[in-house]
């Protein structure tokens, strides 16, 4: 059906979209410009969308946003660190 | 339900995070550091997301999308029109 692949479409686009920011914070080792409250509410938010998918048995929900959740942790433990300096 | 309770925190949280880097990119006026890639993408993805919603008369998706829209679309342009210069 054409509204299921619209979702995993949907899904594969927000969840590969960090993989360049994460890629640009690990090249240039700066996260001058990136918003800390940001990252820390949106990684909030996807460690519930990780547990609602658990809870439900979701698998797609689940799998797209652990994957989201391993991309996104970087950024934020990358922007802590430099507020920190 | 408490499932359900954590589906809308995880969307308010996921939704309103663009807030603090909509107001960070409009006070500074700089989009430096920020993934351009990144933003194309999960924007694309948040308009399938909408879509999604739309079709399958899913207010909950569709207006957290919508929003979701409304927000990364400023700090998309701002970096468009930042790499312009």
């Amino acid at each position: 059906m054409l509204v299921t692949y619209i979702g995993y479409a949907a899904a594969v686009f927000t969840t590969t979209s960090f993989i360049p920011q994460v890629y640009k914070v690990w090249k240039t080792r700066k996260t001058k410009g990136l918003s800390l409250p940001m990252y820390l509410i949106y990684g909030t938010g996807v460690f519930f969308w990780t547990v609602y998918g658990f809870l439900l048995k979701d698998i797609a929900i689940l799998a797209a946003n652990s994957v989201t959740l391993v991309l996104v942790l970087p950024i934020l433990f990358a922007e802590i660190k430099d507020r920190r300096k």
